[in-house]
């Protein structure tokens, strides 16, 4: 048995999926509006089941790490396929991006021939003809004439077969306990890069289960998580626990996807914590299994300082 | 002529529309919670040309005046009929509300017979026939398992013709003065209940025209407002404006867009600001017509302590 | 014995005292540098005990509520008596308002003879004979040239005999739970005017008693209420409590003192808080006396929706 | 002459003085406790003419590069001496960290024997004899009973000689220029390490001359900056400028002053900016001249992507 600071690590996996990804850079005249266009952009983007796409906000940029020395913002795009992404991609950056004050957008990944997507070729035609390009270093620029000077989009965009789907699961002694593991975890993976967590905060709860006693739903809540439901199905929870929080990682490589689940595993092993779970469809759906227990056995065990 | 703070406004109007609109109150454990489920909700929601919707956060609710006594948000969804928003509301809160940690979600606007739309009544099946409803003051409320207790969503939700697409321009003499006005615009109208501005951060930098050079596209940048094409095309700029930025408001009804528009207006009047415009289509579309001069006559004049 | 939502209520009385205290606003041309000032201006400034005074911020202003008509915060500042609150004022204004980019400080309290302490009408020396003053409304406001324009700080400012040292405890079965609820009971208490908590965050953990076993030390750790002392001394905690915060509360007047416990309270009752005490000193030091049972009596109990 | 974008920077040079540092690590369960902690701990301390200390955040620490492997946030100290500083960080630490929820404070600097200052050894006296100390690696760390725990401070903090009153001044056309250059200027400093801005917000309005024509005052306006008075005074302002701010810099050693100041130069040749100086008392005041020019002379030229 695995246990981290008392909490119990199950024997399980989590199931991942492949899911074609972008990598996304925005910047603009202060890192607050840079962060304004990318929360627009990644808003409304929870699951490829009910949007048009997964995204998230990978990580801030100093001035030094933008192509355009300005402040800016990596945000994340995953959807089924290459001709989904970019759709959602080009209509993403048109309303969000191209719209939000003093903003560009740059490509953030190596382009490959044949697996880019054109995002700035596409938006470009906004300009009605005023539109002009510039080459550098062999990538193309699009400049778009707009009320507050000229909007900048590069051409392509490379894209990866990304990871989707990676997740735990922390059951809790109480939904407070749960939710302040969660927001631990959260926060842990918001230092690994390569990866998004495309819920609302990072968090989800409401997990489901494939199908449903109503024949129009694919989908529906996972009653043998819920606690409330506890005497009425065959329940997963242990008595002690009254709340589950899932955290889901998408990321641009599995290895990403592996340190994301380490350090968010780690960050939610706390008081209140009765146990890490993880979510699959017994192994035959995904191709990618990330077993929490090979994750989380090298966790460093360095005496430290009280904290 | 009017002015006010030295800056010109002109004698122009804004021409609005009508679109159907909901009050969706969103509450949580915490505030920040219920600000992360808002925002996921009201994301990629700038203008119904590009998106399912236009939304945006109305304002925080303190816990006394929220249904049930917790920290809340309410934000404002607007669609061209009320199939669109039906649709738009039932995805959005399924996606954004229903996922997310502690969240319930409650109904904002007075219910009319054959005028409400369903949207707790639609999300329960993913109770997949655990869900419950209760009955109080009239009002029926679906409480829905999930793996961090229940969700709570009400049944109906309210709708009324609201007034989309207010609007007007600050011409700066640089892209930091009329950058700075389109915030001080903005933040002034978040003190004013009944109006969201969807554009991500509030401002707009993007102005189109009807039609293009192009035939597949619809609308195109609006030359005539691009500093960087002054010498190309017939211009509407004088000469020492060299930014413009775009104030969109959306309202539950045509006076709370007129506030806003003062409010906003008031605000804009800056050192920097040239001159104070409108955006119409010549009066012919849109059936509601905000004159700036009448809306901006009778500013308050008192004289104030220095600043 | 009083309970709301399953929380104990003790029947003991939080101890009072009298302090002199002042409201300053401060406005600047945005919010955010609005809060920056006041927030310079109310640290380090947690007990009287410690620092030259207690101060925190009371709440934002829009800005159809400031002199200026620009955004604003009010803050409070509480010091033991005029003079010990005069000199903080003048040195917390000069150091942390008037050095701040574009702002500008009002006095937000009635003004009464022989009542009220100075603050432009002393900062403006450092106009080295280039300050000029303006008189409107039987107010006299300084203008005191700096490098982004004129400092405006009015001469007087009232003062009142505020209550200080309003407080109550809170014991959880874990220190996330207790945290939960206090960061609750603080955010609650946000909305209540007249009233400040000057401890970080609005949380105090290091509650103290008169003595020490060293005799330079007046106050010591309140180990009765510390749980890792609980086999060491005489505890005053239940066996499942594991963690206590306490929310110290400052106000103009005993009323806002007691609104702010009612409403901190109340947050605070949720799951894993056991019990809600408050602190005195036997009620022979402060001439206040803030009863739970008294206080908490009336809340309300109206069935709600559910969450 | 030198112009980076624009503006031209004078050949003068800032005048900076020999102050001792500390740097202090806060951690807590949650980035955002660790951060209230800071912001109170470094609030009322902008220059140590007014204030016990002049302090600011370094920057945010990722969980693992703290001691405690918690989110964390370091801070600097600067006083005149050794005996200010210690005198300084024990108050401060006793006020606003050992006060605040969940947190620890940790040494950041080499210790060297007779340059360390005691904190944990001061405070921990509060424990009234319940406190513990444990040491790891040759470091002695205080546990201390309070209401949510212990609070962990360590005992010895290194000092070092470092550097403070670096600065440049911000010459601008409109207020609005000049303050949006000099945020830029503040936000690209807080990407280096070794330094803190101690002003509120990082930007100073008020900049001082020596002397005054009142007697009791060792430093007035420096009227020379002040835009207001032009015509009164011999100006050093170009007619064009209409308001100017500095940023101030203190730092561990001369080389991140240095590299603070070069970032910040950068980042404030904007449009709307004037000219960038710096201030300086003669050169016979401060041993350490930092020179714009040379520090400017190899700033990056490649060529970017359009922004």
């Amino acid at each position: 048995m695995l246990t981290i600071n008392s909490t119990t690590i199950e024997d399980t996996f989590a199931e991942a999926f492949p899911m074609t990804a972008a990598r996304l850079i925005v910047t603009a005249t202060t890192l607050e509006w840079a962060l304004t266009a990318a929360r627009e952009a990644t808003g409304y983007a929870a699951s490829v089941i009910g949007c048009d796409a997964e995204a998230g906000i990978e990580r801030v940029l100093p001035p030094d790490e933008t192509p355009d020395g300005r402040p800016g913002v990596s945000w994340l795009l995953f959807a089924f396929n290459r001709e989904g992404l970019a759709k959602a991609a080009v209509n993403r950056v048109g309303q969000c991006i191209l719209t939000c004050a003093t903003t560009a957008c740059y490509n953030g990944l190596p382009v490959v021939k044949d697996k880019a997507i054109r995002i700035g070729g596409v938006l470009r035609f906004f300009g009605d003809g005023f539109q002009a390009s510039k080459k550098l270093d062999d990538r193309r620029y699009w400049r778009v004439p707009v009320m507050d000077g000229e909007f900048t989009c590069e051409d392509l965009f490379g894209t990866v077969k990304g990871v989707a789907g990676g997740n735990f699961l922390i059951l809790g002694e109480s939904q407070t306990a749960a939710l302040a593991a969660a927001e631990a975890a959260r926060d842990a993976i918001q230092g690994v890069s390569g990866v998004i967590l495309p819920f609302p905060g990072g968090v989800v709860r409401s997990g489901s289960k494939v199908g449903s006693r109503y024949k129009q739903l694919r989908a529906s809540t996972n009653d043998a998580y819920c606690p409330s439901l506890r005497g009425l199905v065959a329940s997963a929870l242990p008595d002690n626990v009254h709340a589950v929080y899932e955290i889901v990682i998408d990321g641009l490589d599995l290895e990403s996807v592996e340190r994301a689940t380490r350090a968010g595993v780690e960050a939610a092993c706390r008081p209140g914590v009765v146990r890490i779970s993880a979510g699959n469809y017994g192994g035959n759906l995904g191709p990618y299994h990330l077993r929490l227990h090979e994750l989380m056995r090298d966790v460093d065990v360095t005496p430290r300082p009280p904290a």
